[in-house]
Order: structure tokens, then C-alpha cells, then sequence
């Protein structure tokens, strides 16, 4: 036997778990405010299922991990958590539309381990079935907006509409069979700049004049509004432009004012209006944090049945994780805010630990029966912030010696003064 | 493709995952305040960890998903959390001793699905490697009255110890080599009664005067003190009695009292000192609810090195979420408190949807533009608790008219008031 996890997993440690706990909960609360419902779905999944022509694709079934039951069934485990809720709506047609619901759990890729990436890794998807309204975009934008602040970071939510790119494209007199491939170009643009673009358009057989056209179009730069005025200026009549100049009415109802950036793509095709995609600024972390958008089609193209026009996003949690871990100052191993260190007064120190505990403070207590300087550095190499000794004189005294231990301050003091002081 | 979950698997809707996650919030909350710190290990491990000498064993072994990644490694889903817990360990030797971890998590049983076994289950794991201080099982125990205190819950905790049952066989004359069997059939003796266990003992070829003996002992009654009062007067020295004892005193010292059950064993032939096993009261739910004890050889066996005592509990999520579901009165589909109905105001309304919600009041509101009936029949079916209804004539006054779902009341209230009445 060997000790170790399996290649590309890995263990989350408390002094990490409790950061990933900090921003799965920090996700979820956002995500109740704007009425989306928790649901939990199985890590098995039938294979069928995963495997039908609409869900993930044949690429990703390729990195899908199989298994047997006993009784030789086919399973899986799930690859993403979007087929999981297709699946879900399928086997309960009865559901009130909208539905809005959010999941967080893990998801398994089978895929190459040498690029980083991770063959069990946390996915947190918000998404809502049902309805066709931007409003439902304009809350996603917003709820992308308060998780990051909430987290103490600064993002930027880029966004464009997939109605608008076939329409631009459709304008330069790009046929329809090259259009997808030219959005993925199209995509390119932030990341390569604008020769790059050029250079893929080319290589798809797309003639030169129309390469202008669309080039010509892509330098537009300027605030939302200016890009839209000289988008209006070109193309007379767009759906896309209409549903973007809506979601921004709507967005400033919620007092927000995502980026319109018409290059952005995003590579799957099931895309049907709005793209959305978020970055971190002042962080290391470069790619998306979040993205998504609407798929009005895929759901009912799986179910074979009934119209589900859906809009959702996507956080990526490692990412995020990266990102926080790299502003956190200290680190804690434990969620204990108190180590308390009995001097020969094990049980009396017992009930005040108790009385702590029962106050809401974490706490935790000598179980070793250390001396004190052994216990000091049990604690300090926890990361606990505060540790009270408990002898004789301090029971005497009816109070207890309380150590911060950032700054190594001591004092003696009364239990609701040591409750006091470990709260704020 | 069939739209199913695998058998043995189910779906969480929001109505039931609001619930559990309540339960975990709650038993995550209670971990903490006792110094557990959260750890996350893969839901995929080694095969070869899995089935180690000193791991499951083989009956688990026989229920143990089996699969294979690209590389043609075996792996397995993991079984239960104490396995991976001790892997840990030996991964990270360098970890701080007394260890103290919870973990919350799914683990797999191919077993059969006739008797509405899941092959799929949530364990709620609280372990402490490293000390052998009773000090932990007394805070084990306080951890379980609280958990179930904070649930609104009412449970009773009995305890025992693998030393005394030993000790007890020992007194009566029966050989080593039958002590494992004779203490599996005397944790029979709850369920089917005095009878059934002689008659058991009787199987495994103990002699008549070694089972009247037991029987002698298995017969006492009364209180923790009177129990242990009798069985001193029978057995002169009794390890088994001195941890009882001390346990008892610790447990005095949180201001509480278990009940000392000396027929309860606990099946797992790994425990080696204090078990304890927790049934709720005024529930249908009759089978244990949180169940574990001391366990001092298992980890260091499995490792192959060092010596980790530990002790440890699980709570059953899933029986306590039944216990919990009879009680509640009220099904919620959603986690939204108030819910939004624009009459032909919908620009204002999510101005003062987003206030509500800057507010800290998780709320939804219409995106499909019905009617106020069609609406109202909605937020009903979700049981949301609260609806305002926005129209010019609440605009103009600056107030929303608030409908109480459950008494049908409505009134107009400013927004502050709107927000208070919500809330409490």
C-alpha cells in the first residue's frame, strides 16, 4: 500500500478547508438573497444519461470516469453539474417555473494530470430554467458583484450576446457554417490582439474584405454606450444589441454597470444570447473567476421535450481559492479561537472552557497535560489568536490569564471581559 | 437514455437540501465550538489504501465501488472517512498532535438496494488522533447533546466501555478466543432481550454457569452510581470501571450525565475502550443517530507506524434528517423570505428588490411578467413567506403593500418597516 490520494486529487487540509469553507459559504448566502434554491444531486450518475447526445459532448466523455454496480449497471461520475439539472427538470415535470436553484459539488474529469489540472475539483453553478427575461441575467451580474465584495475582492464582470456576434458576422458576410468557427477567432482577440484574429479568420477561409469589416468593428472602443452607438450606426436593425441595451437598463436598476466587450465569445456553442465573464483585477489570478450565460435550447434538446430557456453562471472555486489565499496573511489551522491551559486545575478549567464554548466562542482545551510552554507552542503553531491559562491564583481571583498571542499582551481578566475581548 | 439516478442514489430537492444543509450548518457550527477544525480528502482513494489489512476489511470491501482512471490505476470510492482520516495522517506526520478533525461528506456501498439501503450517504465524521485523554470523549459527548439541543431535539447518550465487557467476561470465566463473539451477542440484548442472548451464548458453547454469571450481571439495574457500585462489589479491579468513573467526572464537569449501559457493545471489533452510541427521543426514528468511541490500535496498524491513539463519533445524516422532516410542519421549495410582484412598476420594483436584498433578506421577484393571482399561486407553492405587491399607487407613497402568506394580512408598509417585520 501506498499513502497516497490519487493522481490529480489532492486532501484539503484545515488550514485550506477552512478557506474553501469561508468562500462556499460566502457563495451560498449570495446566492439565497437572490432566491436561488440549494439542490443536491448524486456524484453517480447513470452513464446513459451523461453520455446522451445533448449533455456534455464526446470530448468530455472521454475524461468521464466509468464504473459498475454490482448488478452490471453503467455508471459514471458526473462530469459537470448542468446535465445533473437537465436530468433533474426532466424527472420532475411538475416543477414551478422558474426554477432557480444553485449546486456546489465536486466533479470528476478524467483528463491529463501534467497541466495542474485537477481530476476532482468543486464546481458552483447558478442557474435558472424557465424564464427568458434579462432580469434573470441582471441578478447573475449582480450576484457576481456582491460574492467578490463580500470576499474583499475587486472584479470586473465582462459580458456580450451571441444573438449580436452572428449578427455582426452576418453583417460582414460571413456565411453561417463559418460563423462558429470565427467566434471561437473572435475570442482570441483579449488575449492575442488583433493580428492573432486576423491570422485564424484568414486560415478559415474567410476573404479579406470581410476580415476588414469585422477588424473595423472589433477596434471600436469607447464606454458601453459609445460602442453601442457605433454599433447602431453600422447594423440598423440587431436583436442583440436590443437585449443588451435591456440588460444594462437592468443592470443599473441593481446599480451595477458590467462591461460590454463584443469580443467576448466563449467557446461552447450552446450559448444562445448572453455571455457572461468575470476577472479579478489586483490579483495574479488572470483567467475567469465566473462565466457563464443563457442556453435557451439544451435543456429541452436533452429532455426531447418541453422549452426550458435557461440562464446560469459558473464559479470557478480553485481559482478563487488561489486568488484569496494569496491576500491571506496568516493562517489557521484550526477554527479555534481560544487553547485554554490548565495549571492543576483540570476540572475547574473544564467548566470554564464549557462556559466559553457555551458563549459561541470556539474553544479548545490541553488534553495532553503539557506544561505550559509546550501548549503555548501547540497553540501558537495552530494559528489560535488567544489562550488562557487557568491556575490556582487565577481561580482565586475568579478570572483568568488571557495571552493574545500577536502581540503577546497578557492579562488577567473576568470571564464576560475574556468573552468580550475575543469578539471583536 | 432513461431518466433516472442510479439505484441506491437520490436526489436532494430544495426542499429536502434546505433541511440537510441545516443540519450540517448546525453540526459544523457545534464541531467548531469545540475546537474540530474541517478537513476535505478526495472522494476517490486507492485502491490499495482501501484495502489494506487494517482498513475496512473484507465485508466492505465486497461493497466497495471499484474503477479505473486513464492510466489503468485502481482506485475505489471511498467507503467511509476514517480511513481516508488515518491516510492523512501518515501523509503528514508532521501534523500536531492531539489532531482534532471533522469531516462531512459523501462516501459510497455498492450493497444491495432492497432493504432502502443508499448507496450513496452523507457521514458526519468527528475524530481526535494523537491523546488518550478521556477529557475528549467527555467533550464527544457534549458535542452530542448540543448538536441535537441546537436541532430542538431531545436525545439520550449511553456508553460503555470494551475494557469493563472484557473485564466482565473475564470475571465470568469465559476464554479470550470467545469474548468477540459473546460481545456481539450480549449488544443484542436492547433489541431482543435477555433470552435471546443466552440463547446466542449459549450457540457460541459458553457453559451454563459462565452464562448465568453474565446474566447475573447484564440483570442490574438503577442509576450510573448504583450500576457501578454493584459491579465494583463483583469485580475487585476493573480498569473498564476506573475510565467509566473518570469519564463520568469529566462529563460532570460539562454538566452532564450519559447513561452508563454496560450491555451495549457496538459491533466493530476496533474499539478499545469507550463507546458510545445516541438515540432520540419522542422520534420515530429508533436506531442509533450518532454512534462511535475509542479506538486507540486502528490507525497506528494501518500506518505501520507510530502510536495514535483516537477516538471518535459519526452522526447518521440522514436518519437525523428523517427524525427532523417528521417534525417540521412546513415544506419550503426555497430559501427566499419575500417575494416580488411588479405591477407594471418593474424597473422600481428591482430597485427596491435589490434594497431588500442589500438588506440581508433573501428575496425573489417575477421575471415571466404574470399576473398578480398567477403570482401569488406561485410564491404559495414555494411557501414563501412574505409577498409585496408593487404598483404606482404604493410608489407615490413610498410604500410596498406587504401580504403575511400565512394569515393572508396585508398592509402598507415603508421599506424599513417592511424590513424589520420580516425579520423577526
Amino acid at each position: 500500500m501506498e499513502l497516497q490520494t490519487p493522481k490529480g486529487t489532492r486532501d484539503f487540509p484545515p488550514e485550506e478547508k477552512i478557506l474553501k469553507d469561508r468562500i462556499v459559504n460566502t457563495l451560498k448566502s449570495v446566492f439565497e438573497l437572490y432566491g436561488y434554491a440549494p439542490l443536491e444531486t448524486p456524484i453517480l450518475e447513470r452513464y446513459d444519461v451523461l453520455a446522451s447526445k445533448y449533455a456534455g459532448g464526446t470530448e468530455i466523455l472521454k475524461e468521464t470516469f466509468k464504473l459498475k454496480d454490482q448488478g452490471q449497471r453503467e455508471l459514471a461520475l458526473r462530469y459537470d453539474l448542468t446535465v445533473p439539472f437537465s436530468r433533474f427538470i426532466g424527472m420532475n415535470l411538475n416543477l414551478k417555473m422558474p426554477f432557480k436553484r444553485y449546486q456546489i459539488g465536486e466533479v470528476f474529469r478524467d483528463g491529463p494530470v501534467a497541466s495542474a489540472r485537477y481530476r476532482q475539483f468543486t464546481q458552483c453553478d447558478v442557474d435558472v430554467a424557465g424564464s427568458s427575461s434579462l432580469i434573470l441575467e441582471a441578478e447573475l451580474v449582480s450576484i457576481i458583484y456582491s460574492a467578490f465584495k463580500k470576499l474583499g475582492m475587486k472584479c470586473i464582470v465582462k459580458f456580450n450576446n451571441r444573438k449580436l456576434l452572428n449578427e455582426i458576422l452576418d453583417y460582414c458576410g460571413v456565411e453561417k457554417s463559418k460563423q462558429d468557427g470565427a467566434i471561437l477567432s473572435i475570442d482570441k482577440l483579449g488575449k492575442f490582439g488583433i493580428d492573432a484574429v486576423k491570422k485564424e479568420l484568414k486560415q478559415q477561409d474567410i476573404s479579406d474584405d470581410k476580415i476588414l469589416k469585422i477588424v473595423n468593428l472589433l477596434i471600436i472602443k469607447g464606454s458601453n454606450d459609445e460602442k453601442i452607438r457605433q454599433l447602431k450606426n453600422v447594423m440598423k436593425k440587431s436583436n442583440g444589441l436590443l437585449e443588451i441595451e435591456e440588460l444594462l437598463k437592468f443592470c443599473s436598476n441593481l446599480g451595477l454597470e458590467p462591461e460590454f466587450d463584443f469580443a467576448l465569445a466563449r467557446g461552447l456553442s450552446y450559448y444562445t444570447g448572453t455571455i457572461i465573464e468575470t476577472f479579478l483585477e489586483e490579483s495574479s489570478v488572470k483567467s475567469a473567476v465566473c462565466s457563464g450565460g443563457r442556453y435557451d435550447n439544451m435543456i429541452g434538446a436533452f429532455l426531447g421535450k418541453g422549452n426550458y430557456p435557461a440562464v446560469g453562471i459558473s464559479f470557478g472555486l480553485d481559482r478563487i481559492y488561489d486568488a484569496l489565499a494569496e491576500k491571506e496573511k496568516t493562517v489557521s489551522r484550526t477554527t479555534a479561537k481560544l487553547y485554554i491551559i490548565p495549571i492543576n486545575t483540570l476540572n475547574e478549567s473544564m467548566k470554564i472552557c464549557q462556559k466559553f464554548r457555551d458563549a459561541g466562542i470556539n474553544t479548545d482545551i490541553d488534553s495532553m497535560g503539557r506544561g505550559p510552554s509546550k501548549n503555548l507552542e501547540f497553540a501558537n503553531s495552530l494559528g489560535i489568536p488567544f489562550v488562557a491559562f487557568i491556575g490556582k491564583k487565577e481561580l482565586d481571583e475568579g478570572k483568568i490569564k488571557l495571552r493574545d498571542m500577536k502581540s503577546g499582551n497578557e492579562e488577567m481578566v473576568k470571564f464576560d471581559d475574556a468573552v468580550l475581548s475575543m469578539k471583536f
